[in-house]
This record gives C-alpha cells, sequence and structure tokens, in this order.
C-alpha cells in the first residue's frame, strides 16, 4: 500500500532527519531477546515502506510545537498500528505476499500473524500511552475500531456486485483514511494545535487517505504483476468490489462480464474477461478524476500553516495521485 | 477457562450488585448497527462466563476510593480483553467449541475470528483511554504484550517435551497471570490505593492467575469432555505441555508415554496411553499442591484490608482450587 518510485525526498524534507528517529524506534521494536518473536518482527519492521504516516504526522507537528519527545513515539505507534493491521489482513486474506515480500502467515503460518499483530497492536498502545495524552490514545482505539469494523465490512460483502459508491467510500474511510486521519490528528493533537486546526489536519487526512486507497483500487486493476508484487485483479478474485467495479457496474446493466464472473468465480477466463472489461479507459479515468478530487478536498481543508509544510502537504496529494505501485 | 460449579455469589457478594453495571456495559458493546459485527459481538459476549476478573477488579478497589465511574469502565475493559485473546486463542488453535459453545472461527470463519478479536482489542481500549488515567492504560498495552509472547512461546514450544516447570510457569506468568495481575492492578491504581497496596495486589492477581491455569491444565487431564466442553488430553494432543506432563516427564525417563506420542502423534492410542500415565494420582496431587502453593502465596501478598473484602479474597482462592470444570 506505500507510494513507490516517486521521490518523497523533497516533501519529506522538512521532517526527514526526525524520520530517522522514528526508524530507530521501529528498529528496537524488533529488538527482544525472544527468538519466536523477534525474527517475525524483524522481517515485517524492515521493510522499506515510504512511512508516510508518520511522516505525516511529524509534518503537522512542524507547524506548532515541535515536540520529538512526544511526536517520534506517536508518529512509530502509527505505523506499528498500520503494520499490525496489514499482518492480520494477510492472514485474514490468506496474502502469501505483500509488495513482493513474503508475508508473515506465508512464513511462520496464520497463528503465528495473529499473535504477531497482536504484539503489534500492543507496543503501539505502549508507545502512545508513555507520552501520556489520554486523547490521543482514544484516537488509536478509536482508529483500530474503524479499521476492524472497515475489514469486517469488506468481508461479509465480498461478491456483493450491488455495492454503491457511498457504502465504498464508508468502507475505505474506515479501512484506510482513517489512519491517514489518525496520523493527521494525533500530530495535531499532541503539538497543541488550535482544535479548528485539529479538525481541518483531520480532514485533510480523511481525504487523502480516501485518494490513496482509490489509486490502490486502480492500480490493482491497471498495474503490472511485477510492480504490485501481486496479480492483477486480485482485489475481484477476493471478491472484494473496488471503485473501477462499482463505476463499471453503473454503466453496464446485468448480466455484465463481472456479474458473470461472480457466477463463475473460480474459472480464471471470467476473471480475465471482467478485468479487461473494467479496465476500459472511460472508466479509470473516472476514477482517477475521484481520487482528484478527494485530494482537491484534503488541500482545501488545510489550515494557515507555513509554507514548507503546505507545499510538502499539497506535493504529497499530487504524489498519491500519481504513485504507479 | 471459568470457574463452574462452585459458587461464587457469596465471593462476590460486596460488589454483587456493581457486577451488573459491568454486565450491562458489556452488554452494550454488542449494540451496534452492522449485522456482521453485531451478531459475532453478542454470541461471544452473551457467554455466562463468571466474570471473574472484572470481580476481582471491583473488589480490590472496594478497599479505598470505590468510585464505579472509573472502576466499571476498566473492569469491563479487562473482561473485554480476556474475551478478544479467547477469540484469538480459539482462532490460532482451530479449537470450534469453548466450554460447550461454538467458538466465532467455527462459526463465522477464521478471518471474522481475527478481526472481531481486534475490535474488542479496540473498544477494551477505549473504554479504558476514555478514564485518563495513563498509567492504566500502559498496563493493559503491557498486558496484551505478555499474552501476545505468552501465547508465541507456547505455539514454538509445541510438541517440545524438554520444557521446564520455570519455562512452564514463565508461560502461563505471560499468558494467564498477567490478565489477573491487570484486573487487581489497574483496580488497585485507579481507586487510588498507596503504592505499596497496588504492587501486594499485583502479586497476589498474579499467584491467584498461574494457580487457575495450573488447575485448567490438570482438568484437561482429569476432566469430563462433558464438563470441560473440549475431549480430555486436548492440551497435549495439540502439543502443548503443561505442569502434569512436566511432572510425569521428571520422574520418567525418555522415552516414557509422552515421548512416544510425540513421535506418534497422530495415533489416538499414543495419546490415549500417554494421557492415561500422566494421570496418576500421585502426579495430579503434585500439580494441585503446587497450585496450592501459589494460593498461600496469593492470600499471603494481601496488603491489610477490610475484613470482608479479604474474605471473598481468600475464598477466592479455594474456588480456584476447588473448581471442577
Amino acid at each position: 500500500m506505500e507510494s513507490g518510485q516517486v521521490q518523497t525526498s523533497t516533501i519529506y524534507q522538512p521532517v526527514q532527519e526526525d524520520l530517522l528517529q522514528v526508524e530507530e524506534c521501529l528498529r528496537q521494536v524488533g529488538e527482544v531477546a525472544q527468538p519466536y518473536l523477534a525474527g517475525p518482527l524483524k522481517h515485517i519492521l524492515a521493510r522499506s515502506g515510504k512511512r508516510l504516516r508518520p511522516a505525516l504526522c511529524l509534518l503537522v507537528g512542524k507547524c506548532y510545537d515541535y515536540n520529538l519527545e512526544v511526536l517520534v513515539p506517536v508518529a512509530t505507534g502509527v505505523e506499528l498500528l498500520h503494520t499490525a493491521t496489514l499482518v492480520h489482513d494477510d492472514s485474514v486474506d490468506n496474502a502469501l505476499v505483500r509488495r513482493g515480500v513474503p508475508t508473515i502467515n506465508s512464513l511462520w503460518g496464520s497463528g503465528v500473524a495473529v499473535l504477531v499483530g497482536d504484539y503489534l497492536f500492543a507496543k503501539a498502545a505502549s508507545l502512545v500511552s508513555a507520552v501520556k495524552i489520554p486523547r490521543v490514545m482514544s484516537l488509536f482505539a478509536q482508529t483500530l475500531m474503524a479499521i476492524s469494523s472497515g475489514e469486517l465490512a469488506q468481508n461479509f460483502a465480498a461478491f456483493n456486485v450491488s455495492i454503491s459508491r457511498h457504502q465504498y467510500f464508508e468502507r475505505i474511510g474506515q479501512k484506510t483514511a482513517s489512519l491517514f486521519a489518525l496520523a493527521t490528528e494525533a500530530g495535531a493533537v499532541v503539538s497543541q494545535a488550535p482544535e479548528a486546526d485539529i479538525k481541518a489536519f483531520r480532514d485533510y487526512g480523511y481525504s487523502l487517505g480516501l485518494a490513496f486507497q482509490i489509486i490502490d483500487d486502480i492500480l490493482d486493476y491497471t498495474g503490472q504483476e511485477t510492480e504490485l508484487g501481486k496479480p492483477t485483479g486480485n482485489d475481484l478474485s477476493q471478491g472484494t468490489i473496488t471503485l473501477p467495479a462499482i463505476i463499471f457496474g453503473e454503466s453496464h446493466p446485468q448480466p455484465n462480464p463481472v456479474t458473470a464472473f461472480v457466477e463463475h468465480r473460480d474459472d480464471q477466463a471470467y476473471l480475465e474477461r471482467a478485468v479487461a472489461a473494467v479496465c476500459h479507459p472511460a472508466i479509470i479515468e473516472k476514477c482517477y478524476a475521484i481520487a482528484g478530487s478527494f485530494c482537491s478536498q484534503a488541500c482545501a481543508a488545510l489550515p494557515p500553516i507555513p509554507a514548507p509544510v503546505r507545499h510538502s502537504l499539497v506535493e504529497l496529494c499530487h504524489l498519491v495521485l500519481k504513485r504507479q505501485k
């Protein structure tokens, strides 16, 4: 789910050095004595993600009382919460590979994945509770409730082709945008931003998160297997109906290639026909336009802040729209 | 894992009415709009456990500044954390039944069990963070780290017959006693007990928890399938080497019926021979004596407190030792 080839160094510039502290904090999480815990933790934390969520947290903090003693553990907690949910998702989906790297469940079994995910949740809670700001701990708890609800909603709606755009936005809001909103809102809260700015940053993070997930869902149809680290059309093959398939369905009365696939879900030929149909340029263009409008909403939500951070947060929206894997 | 037939009403008497508030709080957790979440939540929260951990939390609070506005959410949080770990354990072990009731993974699949467990962790964290005492939130986080580490240790040591008593006590300390210690320590902290009493109650809860798990592990060998809600010898069949098998191993050089079973773990006849050998009265008696000594340690740890609560907490130790299922 991380943005790949587009350069983040310019965008992260205001907090680049401080992100190394987050990286060090993440490394220390894997430094435990028990080998059965250290192995999976080091494997999952070493993955060279872009650390987009911690970067957001620090960038927001940069606008106010920039105190790394609280921002670093909170930003690290956000990344750990994100990582824990990925570990559990991969276990739930029986995914063998994520971004080209074997998943914990594929290497150590699904039981270990469940328990390591639990450990990561707890470690995130431990870091965040140590900063002693109950409001931030509540935000973390609410976010995990939203993410698990969203994942359950997705699970429940598998192969349901009648899902609406509204239901889709609600679901990705819970499962993805809530974590982006946590990163920006928590960054604002611990840096003592005014209430209006906290709300504005929450809105920025939420809209950016929606755009991020829409792009992810587009790339699942249009990307190359080698770049995605998973087969094209993976979402549809799992029964997850995302924006491209929803928009396709709006203009193609049933039966259509997508509903035909749902009727013959074990037949690869039906899957390929459905993916090809959904991948029509007009559909993909509509999806990009919707992602773009969420990015515009994100930028419009930004409160008055110093130019360098504003520049980074606006550029981040462009980067999310442009990413190719 | 709950105590069954022995009457708890006398023991719970000092907090009996207030426990109804915990019960109501647990009921409300299942009152969510989404049917895919409400179904599993109501199923798992309706289970008529003895609510031993919330009772401990309230009983400890009764000795100091007894404020139900903080004690009820914290006691409910302890029960939710306990419930979440059971849901995940059953998913990890592919257990179909717990105490005679179908597990979430057996009814809705292991993916739903993982996500519902996550939701319960988050709900526990949400309730506890709302009382705004960071120290208690830290205790919850540390406890979940201990539980998941303990479960991983057990997973890692499956079918390892050379595990020592020391390793066993450490493992059950993490996976079971830590939650009892959380219940008593958190009850003391939120009720503003003196530091020495907080430490004493933590020790009481931890020792009681060790005794509780040892009895659980004895009953797995000696109990009736109809009472346990699972087959006798279930732990050994899963490769979990518990105190009875460890004590058996100490006085029976290898090869013995337990090591023979490990070599032929798919053969029911080897399992039955191993269970019969471990079930020797002298071995079971030794295990009960060890559980009894932990109960004595628990009682010895109790700080000076009012007689009715002291009586309840001492009786609770007796109840734990006497339980039959």
